[in-house]
């Protein structure tokens, strides 16, 4: 995972761009503006994640000699070109939402302001990033509204998209809710909770499944949790009641079993009664196994005993929607705005604003997209977040981001926390706006 | 994108086991096999990809200082384990298929010969390697098989699943068939062609569409691809044409010109007549836009005279199947083949082989599933590739590597070829394997 030179993490076209643009010294103020375009069929709402990787990249954005040396062997960019990218740091502005909030299709979460030649790129690496968080998130969030509470595990990270998606999956869906990870590097890097159990290749590499049992107590005695379907999931479920004494006696006690085949609804239920049956009340269950929000909310449905569920690759991955339709489009150039009408792809021109409304029982009232500058009523929802390419605060914590996000939640409307697709969400384009889109059509 | 850490970049409980098999000495030589359960609805074969990193992985892997510090205060870690892990390196034995060979459910191919303390801790981000690469290179030879030829590019970067994903993405795509990729780092890291147009934003920042081709024809003069959807794109097909000649006289000609939007097919059409009726005739087409397999053989299949394409997001994400289900399992522990009984997730004991039959027309006549030292009929498909944590030979070009995936695409029946779903390929399993699996049941 040799990973230098993420500034080289970027489409051709950029550089080309930018080589154009240096030439014909276009390096006038540019406004671009990252949203999306419409919602996946399975979400009713997005939650936006990812600015905190955004603001670490362009603050730290810059070519460096080796970056130089492999583009100027291309033999396609001129020495001017090369001289100007050494040189180069973003020192634009960046107005966004904070992550964690809730947000719809066509308000811009993010919008940077910054010379032509900066603002374009970073385009590929601002989409990279917030593209993937912001999907993350918003598919974790489905199990932390029906899990009502209960705790969710994020062990997606043999199937995520490599390493960096794993580690980004993990901290999304932790702000989004989840209670923690299995990813060690994560927990690491980011200060999150992470939780193991144990794998079925343990089990099988005893003789005995009761032996497993004990030494894997024994090596993580303060968090013990068993998985108990590697053979006969029952059958394990006594071997655990049976172990529970002689592991008290040597002050373990077990904190969970995990099942992860088979009718697990099914299971649960016979697994709890021989658990409560052999005393071990306390003792958990964790579910795992081809998890998703939908499954989760079709368990406790069914009234299954489950205290608490690995979610692994369909969150991960967003299996049912595995990318946002999402846009980095320029909106303003050197003082005058425009917009893309490229068939089905139409943007809305200018620097924008996103106000929201709540209702009097504190519920999302509606959304209005107006232009910067106009002030309407409700919550503007894009604050400035850097300032000449320096951040105006210290990131929130992971945890007051968090918070953030679980009032977001709370403020949603019960139709939009279903799983299932709601009417949309009312969201409105101000009188402002569409008139400055005509009048930029009528200009070009 | 710090990096750091790859080793922990793992699931905890890979650690938690490591440490219960350090204290009660289970360091046997363990066999641990990776294979897919069984193939998406819309695959009818794998081709496997994402070895060349994880031998590099395999052979580097190593806890940092830093990584043993943060284990050592999560307080769950013995000094005696934390020591053990300091010392371990990858000392065990892998066989493998090459990367570019096609496969299907339930044959090994990747299998890991090593301590079980080393085999077990490298599993996570070894599923985590081949998973993605297989998956990307699995969904990107539909695209090669149906573009019989027509060069193909990878656009998606912007949403793949963070860096790595973007970076390993572009390589198994490539291997796989397609002509390169608009991701600089990829073209920088694995020395393939990379591939750039321009965006739309480059039109919009400009007053007039034309002189935005002028400028980045004259940024790009060995490859001029132009972008001419952003307003109306015949009217713009028209501004290439009387662009053609001034150009001419720089000394450069119009490679290409881009749709990317609206009736791919309709726009191909008439823009081909207006270039052709221009003179540019040597011009080509190249199409992008949510495009797939599906998309790029009914494009071709109505007659659009398109020359390229610029497949993105749904190859990048593997839209259609955004994991495989995949499986990194112990068949054997000391000596004793072993497997997993868990309910539908049931797996075959011991070290296997594959062996391959091709038919009189050198297709692909079924494969044999057998234990390690049998020896059947037809090609064996998994090779020692490292002994001891070495490689036994220099890896093989990315060059080569396409070359070896290309004749196992020429290999295939057409059956397989096609994308909708085809009748299974004859994969058996021989009676020694099945007579092994019985023999390990009666022992558990």
């Amino acid at each position: 995972m040799n990973t230098a030179s993420e500034t080289l993490l970027t489409d051709l076209y950029e550089l080309t761009m930018a080589q154009a643009y240096l030439a014909q010294e276009m390096t006038g103020i540019a406004v671009f503006e990252f949203f999306v375009r419409k919602l996946p069929s399975r979400r009713n709402f997005f939650m936006a994640a990812g600015l905190e990787q955004v603001l670490t990249y362009l603050e730290t954005f810059h070519f460096a000699e080796r970056d130089l040396d492999w583009l100027a062997q291309t033999g396609n960019f001129t020495p001017s070109t090369l001289a100007a990218l050494r040189a180069m740091r973003f020192t634009g502005d960046v107005h966004a939402m904070p992550e964690g909030t809730v947000f719809f299709p066509h308000e811009p979460i993010l919008r940077i302001t910054a010379p032509l030649p900066q603002a374009q790129l970073v385009e590929t690496r601002v989409m990279n990033l917030l593209n993937f968080q912001t999907m993350v998130a918003s598919k974790a969030c489905r199990s932390v509204m029906v899990a009502e509470g209960r705790p969710l595990i994020d062990f997606g990270l043999r199937r995520s998209h490599g390493a960096e998606a794993g580690l980004l999956a993990a901290r999304a869906s932790y702000l989004a809710g989840f209670a923690g990870t299995s990813n060690v590097l994560a927990g690491a890097r980011f200060g999150m909770p992470t939780y193991g159990t144990m794998a079925h290749a343990f089990v099988q590499a005893h003789h005995d499944e009761a032996e497993a049992f004990l030494h894997i107590a024994q090596a993580q005695p303060r968090n013990v949790v068993l998985l108990i379907d590697t053979y006969d999931t029952e059958a394990a479920a006594e071997k655990v009641v049976a172990l529970a004494t002689s592991l008290k006696n040597q002050g373990i006690s077990i904190h969970g079993v995990r099942l992860d085949s088979g009718d697990l609804a099914d299971h649960a239920q016979k697994v709890r009664l021989i658990l409560d049956r052999g005393g071990l009340t306390d003792t958990k269950i964790l579910a795992s196994g081809n998890l998703d929000e939908e499954r989760v909310e079709a368990l406790l449905k069914s009234g299954a005993p489950i205290d608490r569920f690995a979610v692994g690759t369909a969150m991960t991955t967003s299996a049912d929607a595995p990318y946002l339709d999402c846009a980095y489009k320029l909106q303003e150039y050197a003082g005058r705005p425009c917009r893309k009408r490229s068939e089905g792809k139409a943007t809305w021109p200018g620097r924008k604003q996103v106000y929201r409304r709540l209702g009097r029982d504190g519920r999302l009232d509606g959304d209005l997209i107006t232009i910067e500058g106009e002030t309407r009523p409700g919550l503007p929802l894009l604050h400035p977040v850097m300032q000449n390419g320096r951040r105006l605060a210290p990131s929130p914590s992971i945890e007051k981001i968090r918070d953030h996000a679980r009032l977001a939640l709370a403020e949603l409307p019960d139709t939009l926390r279903r799983l299932d697709q709601a009417a949309p969400y009312d969201v409105r384009i101000a009188e402002a706006l569409e008139q400055l889109a005509q009048q930029v059509d009528r200009h070009t």
